[in-house]
């Protein structure tokens, strides 16, 4: 197999991004990582976009079609790929087959979602919610972040770890947030408090009392609160791909796409044996390893789906860095800030860059990439040469992790 | 590259079938296939759902995740490709793309649609229509049985042909639909005709008297009528796919994939040089006969996306059987038809086997598999050996042709 590397990046600033539509998104993205890898637009074979909810939230269907039109990437071929919030991810996943089949010599592959536009209250939640199982869960009411509420309850209690240790990925995400140029919050947690303490709202010793406390910092799905969840944001991130010997023609530092793995566990969460396990981060992970020749231990800088706090830690797990029950604490020893024995997360994660559902696994590679090009400035992971990735496209029935590293 | 085949097929009936979902129909089409090609739920590395609308028609966004652990396929990985009423076409280009490139050894690709579940008047029209451009058409209440109608009127203006030549489409069609246990419509046009007769509606003296008649067959976009236009249908196809040097072991009559093309036009179809004119089928179906080296010649018979009957006219001409403006009369001449120089929708086409949106791409590979075995039963085209096909994704923004051969 040949495989593809990427040789070029784009990334919109994320955040509420009122002036552009979806496509505009996509296709801001899309010029920028061509600029980025020296290409031109008769140059690509095919277009990946990956977006979950463009239908419902953006009224567009044809979003593919619609963006090389725009981006003036005519005749080339153009697919729309969804896997709920891993949508990026398995466009990346299409767009490497593409490559490796022969079929194609440079792909573009973009993720986005524009979503901060929708006013009426639940919208979101609500399409979020159709990734659950329609009769067993989302009848019922169940939302994304009642299972994360669910979730971290019974970790808490198995593992005998403590809300804090929670606080403390969303604490360090916002600190790698406050350095991340692109970053929908740009803000540590300790900014967000001076601030509220200014404007008069409290005044507290520190930021774990500052997330203490209900009137800044709400219970959303207990025992999770505001900042233990992501935001809603717009945003997109596009990757160039190509075949692996091509690379050099484009780009210095090509980096190479080593491994993918992809798996699924029971669409409905109450049937798994245990909620603390995400079986298919184990397969998917195990799979993107043995196809780079790669174990977790080889492994430098790591961009996990902290849609929800307990997530990072969950993942940092199934992923093989850590033992089970161990993430949480991991993370509140410090061991996973940029600087630990495995920095996660350096953008920021979902929680501070942003979580625009359908870019966010292109975003993830995005940072990788500049990670590994020694392109991160203060946020830079010292001397990083592998990578991986944890996108969740339902929860924890479908989850991709691509593999990446310098050639 | 290593070439994938279709081992099994699979194909619910298309029609109204009220008691079904969407992912009960995705299911039922699959474990047929699954039955067909001797295969197991442990042999499958991937599953690829094509469906268009499934998020505005059936409030679901997950739905390969859903099917497969309704089909009981977990861990296999899973992805929804969406490229309009093509979606069932780029999954089956996908599902290719992961056998060819290494990724899988076995692939299930289904394509559906739930559609006649829907009561809102106009919902399903505006739902298709949002694969025409937001600013420059749709803003403007077109949709794509408006397009049809201009497009009926250029040609017939351009090329000097008749109405009843499109008429003639149909009502062939419909005599093919009529031999197919799977059609939306097992009726011939002059079934409908004496059934009307017999419920006191008229009297006709032949089919084109009766289709000329406004009480029987109103005008939905002039010139066009109701029965040059096809249904709207629920349905499911699947193709089970594998690398082709293990196709014997599953398969005494294995179908190889030799060709597949997909190319993009402009997203607004009045920025077209001319309208008549599908750059964007001539493209892909080069690049599959290219690929599969053959012609057009070489061609036995032929599932085009005759969604309104001029379609199979123009995309008769672009895929290369007959000269520009010709398309239509030889149709007329009877060409087209079953025992005809290229028999083209021997099954009914999208007139009369349904349109079932993300269904019909994978439903036309099946019915070339029928064709190809020498399984196709009294809709047989004798001696088939090759076939091809097409499918749009907009309105002759996005098509793919996929080019199979009995191997």
């Amino acid at each position: 197999m040949e495989k593809a590397c990427i040789i070029g990046v784009g990334h919109t600033k994320f955040g509420i991004l009122k002036e552009k539509g979806l496509v505009d998104l996509l296709a801001e993205a899309s010029l920028m990582a061509m600029e980025d890898s020296n290409t031109g637009q008769e140059d690509f074979d095919a277009v990946y976009v990956g977006a979950m909810s463009s239908d419902a939230l953006n009224n567009i269907s044809g979003i593919a079609s619609a963006l090389v039109d725009k981006i003036n990437m005519i005749p080339a071929a153009a697919d729309h790929i969804k896997n709920g919030p891993a949508s990026g991810s398995s466009a990346i996943k299409a767009g490497f087959q593409a490559i490796a089949s022969g079929m194609a010599d440079l792909v573009l592959v973009v993720g986005g979602e524009k979503m901060t536009h929708v006013t009426t209250p639940g919208f979101i939640t609500s399409t979020v919610a159709t990734i659950t199982h329609p009769e067993a869960e989302r009848i019922h009411g169940i939302s994304l972040p009642a299972f994360a509420g669910l979730l971290t309850r019974t970790y808490l209690q198995k593992y005998n770890a403590k809300l804090e240790w929670i606080s403390d990925i969303a604490i360090k995400n916002h600190e790698n947030g406050a350095l991340n140029p692109y970053a929908h919050f740009q803000r540590t947690i300790h900014d967000f408090m001076e601030s509220a303490m200014k404007k008069g709202k409290g005044q507290w010793n520190n930021v774990h009392e500052f997330l203490k406390d209900d009137s800044v910092n709400p219970i959303i799905a207990a025992p999770l609160r505001l900042f233990h969840i992501c935001p809603i944001s717009d945003g997109a991130a596009a990757v160039v791909l190509c075949k692996e010997k091509l690379a050099k023609k484009y780009s210095d530092t090509p980096i190479l796409i080593s491994g993918i793995g992809q798996a699924t566990d029971t669409h409905v969460v109450h049937e798994r044996e245990d909620v603390t396990v995400l079986n298919a981060l184990r397969l998917c992970s195990q799979q993107a390893y043995k196809m780079a020749h790669k174990t977790p231990e080889d492994i430098d800088v790591a961009e996990l789906h902290d849609a929800f706090e307990i997530l990072e830690a969950v993942q940092s797990e199934d992923i093989g860095f850590f033992k089970k029950g161990e993430g949480a604490k991991a993370a509140h020893e410090g061991l996973t800030k940029i600087g630990g024995m495995i920095p996660i997360n350096p953008s920021g994660g979902l929680k501070a860059r942003g979580h625009p559902l359908g870019a966010t696994g292109v975003a993830q590679v995005v940072e990788l990439v500049w990670q590994l090009r020694g392109e991160a400035g203060k946020r830079q992971v010292e001397g990083a040469t592998t990578g991986i990735t944890c996108n969740f496209g339902g929860f924890g029935n479908n989850i991709l992790s691509i593999l990446v590293e310098r050639m």
